[in-house]
């Protein structure tokens, strides 16, 4: 059965301002254009407006923002941001279900792993010699953790994870499906032949603080002898690599498919678009920009945002794109003005 | 002991039309330049014409559009496609082993898990609570499929495939090893304090349609509200992502490598090169091709091809790099022009 | 307790020539910036150097190029590269530990499989039928082998990895976390209704020789007739695609998340750059290079470097690069000398 709240109720769920009857009965959230009498739906963005006068909500959620450029029938609750309070709204309508604490009898733990309080291991886990959690943490099915590991509370790994040896996870962690975090990294020394690779030792650790999530599939390699670290807040989509030695700061955003060679450092609130790579050994400053798809061969100034490949200041590439545009039409005109002048 | 075919046995196989001798026999399909005289070789493409001479195969496949312009010694079998006469062929030299049906005993099953007739689970598969699977189903080695997921018949689960909660696969979907379908997408609310952010809660499915197939390592999101969609016959190759709320239509190529940021909404028949990259919200028309490693920020037209970044009709980016081509030769002289007009 | 060397110790270990005491003990290698006085800093980048006067490194371990440019008060050990030296003297500063031989209880095996002497297989671990592994093999929890495969001595696959059917490893082959080696490539052909397409069986198979390398999450498909071949000591980084039929040979580096369409032959001695990707049914010559985030849709000689898309000579690019920096000031008054001339 689900469940159901009254508007009154939801109002007073996320801090909000209600317009309208406090009685109306709502099972669900759902999107403005889909949502059906029974349902909630929220307003947090300007190109939604349009959408309103279609919708057959049974009451909205509207961002402070917007709320005087609102005219419903239904119930109408503003709060500071619709967003944020719909993922409110969404966990009451949608409760996780409560984990199922325990050890699947087929985990396999190596020599001296501890926990504090509740841990839940699923069938196929194996957990190295030495392993420290925390409490309330949660692997999934057939995840692999390296001798050594350290992780704080509520820490979720999703199926199939691996983490490698002595890597340290802050508390609420959570890593998605093959997630790969403190694999060894791409690092050779020329060998005793022509030609030859000696594989370097990497003894360096991967450490993801506080709140760091990591999507599914990506990749973070541990460090050479320094560590490969990654800042409290830090979110990393699916597919991202990071390579050895670098250190992300605090609260950055790293879009899918990003990839980061080895040893570059980037600072605080640094965001990075979809697919864009930056070369190894460079610094990007607080606050920067990437464009998605940009390629950075060059250090990054804080609050800048950059773009291109190679990346340069991203008003200087939209500047030289408008000179291109115009270019081709002219060019036929310019080879004859240029061959006249020769 | 390989099978052995004789050129009139491979004739009716295909529903192809043979000039030589029928009784040839033949054990394997070769490439042209590699086959002996007991293999089959095939001519599918225009520029494979002139490996014929050379080449030492037992008998050739050849499509119709080619046949008047081959002229070989050995047996000749015309078909209207040489390609899928080959792929048929080669089934036949090299049968799938009948799959071992049944479910191994270290496989876990949630309570309320159902299927049809014959279904094959092999070991380290976890299913959880409630999956429903159509007919002969089957699921490598340490799978592991979320609570309430729904599957069609025939569907095929590579070795460490992750399917999240409440997905929905239709009949004959193929997912290869390592593929996430269903897994929480990257969405975040701003959050209580500074550059903090919550983790938006996804309620939306996974759902990908009829024969769909999904690469190695590939990656796809499920929805926030609404459902990732993918339309039945497309196929997306490794190391794919497709973010939540997308919407791909049927009988789409995406290559290897290509992204899709969230909402993104694609056509029918669309074909998307590899390392290609889309943005958010964005609607690509029925037909459309992109071409490889393309940044698209904006909607693509039905029936058009783009390429570059930002993605722009493919022909007038062809006409401004035959600009540029042309350009750095005489900017030298411009600006000497450009100057001398000052 | 770590372990503790003299520095005349280490002289000897590296092969070097000491200058200093030789009983100074050190128990671990740190980066020069951080080293303290019981530890050992090695100078192996000209860069580094201006980092040496603040360094409280015990001693140090330096390239003999750089060897005259150096003056410290510590001891000094030159060899011919240090950058080897060093990854030498952490290969003693941290000794892997032995490996733990045996086959778990939970280990799955196909009929007839087998292995010379000794061999490590973790839980979860599935091998099919006929696979035969060398001396010494090491494969990590939930690993699966599909029938048919092949190993040299000394193979290590890493958690979660996949091998295909019928794959063959040399020697010391190496295989991160979630690498899919020998999975069927994105091939098909026109099926029989419109836009339907027919899954093309894949009987080539993957071969990697001796001392490959594959990074985590990694994925190389097997080919369709021919063989997908990858050459000794060519080492492949995180997230790469290798797609069918591709023939990539000695001593290559494929940096992270580089993309190979389907038979793509490549020499030896090649370095592709991150994100790189290159078009199906290309040749790249022996010692070609190809820069990062490159677009490669045409041949590349031997010795050449490539860069940008379509991928061009670097000079030629550089070049085109200059003239378009140049050209965006120019343009307004180019325009206005082109109507001039109208």
């Amino acid at each position: 059965m689900p469940t159901s709240l009254s508007t009154g109720r939801i109002a007073e769920l996320v801090g909000g301002r209600l317009v309208g009857p406090e009685d109306t009965p709502l099972v669900g959230l759902a999107p403005l254009t889909r949502a059906g009498a029974d349902e909630l739906a929220f307003v947090a963005r300007v190109d939604l407006l349009d959408a309103i006068p279609a919708s057959r909500a049974g009451a909205v959620l509207v961002s402070e923002g917007l709320a005087d450029r609102v005219s419903v029938a239904c119930p109408m609750i503003t709060v500071p941001d619709a967003y944020v309070a719909a993922a409110r709204v969404l966990e009451v309508f949608h409760p996780e279900p409560a984990p199922a604490w325990g050890v699947d009898p087929g985990v396999r733990l190596g020599r001296g792993v501890r926990w504090r309080g509740r841990i839940r291991l699923e069938p196929g886990v194996q957990v190295g010699a030495g392993v420290h959690f925390g409490a309330d943490c949660e692997l999934d099915a057939n995840v692999v953790v390296g001798a050594g590991a350290l992780m704080g509370d509520r820490c979720r790994l999703g199926p199939g994870c691996y983490v490698g040896p002595g890597t340290r996870l802050g508390d609420d962690v959570h890593l998605a499906a093959g997630a790969r975090i403190g694999t060894r990294g791409f690092g050779y020394a020329a060998g005793p032949g022509p030609g030859a690779r000696v594989r370097l030792p990497h003894t360096g650790r991967c450490v993801l603080e506080h709140r760091v999530d990591v999507g599914a599939n990506a990749t973070i390699d541990r460090g050479t002898l320094d560590d490969t670290v990654v800042g409290e807040d830090t979110k990393i989509d699916n597919l991202v690599h990071v390579g050895h030695n670098c250190r992300i700061g605090a609260r950055c955003l790293l879009m899918a498919q990003v990839g980061l060679a080895g040893s570059t450092v980037i600072g605080d609130d640094v965001i990075i678009a979809g697919q864009a790579g930056l070369a190894g050994h460079l610094r990007v400053g607080d606050g920067a920009r990437v464009a998605a798809q940009s390629g950075v061969i060059g250090d990054v100034p804080a609050g800048s945002t950059v773009s291109g490949y190679p990346a340069r200041p991203h008003r200087e590439v939209l500047r030289q794109s408008a000179a291109l545009a115009r270019l081709s039409p002219i060019v036929r005109r310019l080879e004859r003005l240029a061959s006249a002048d020769g």
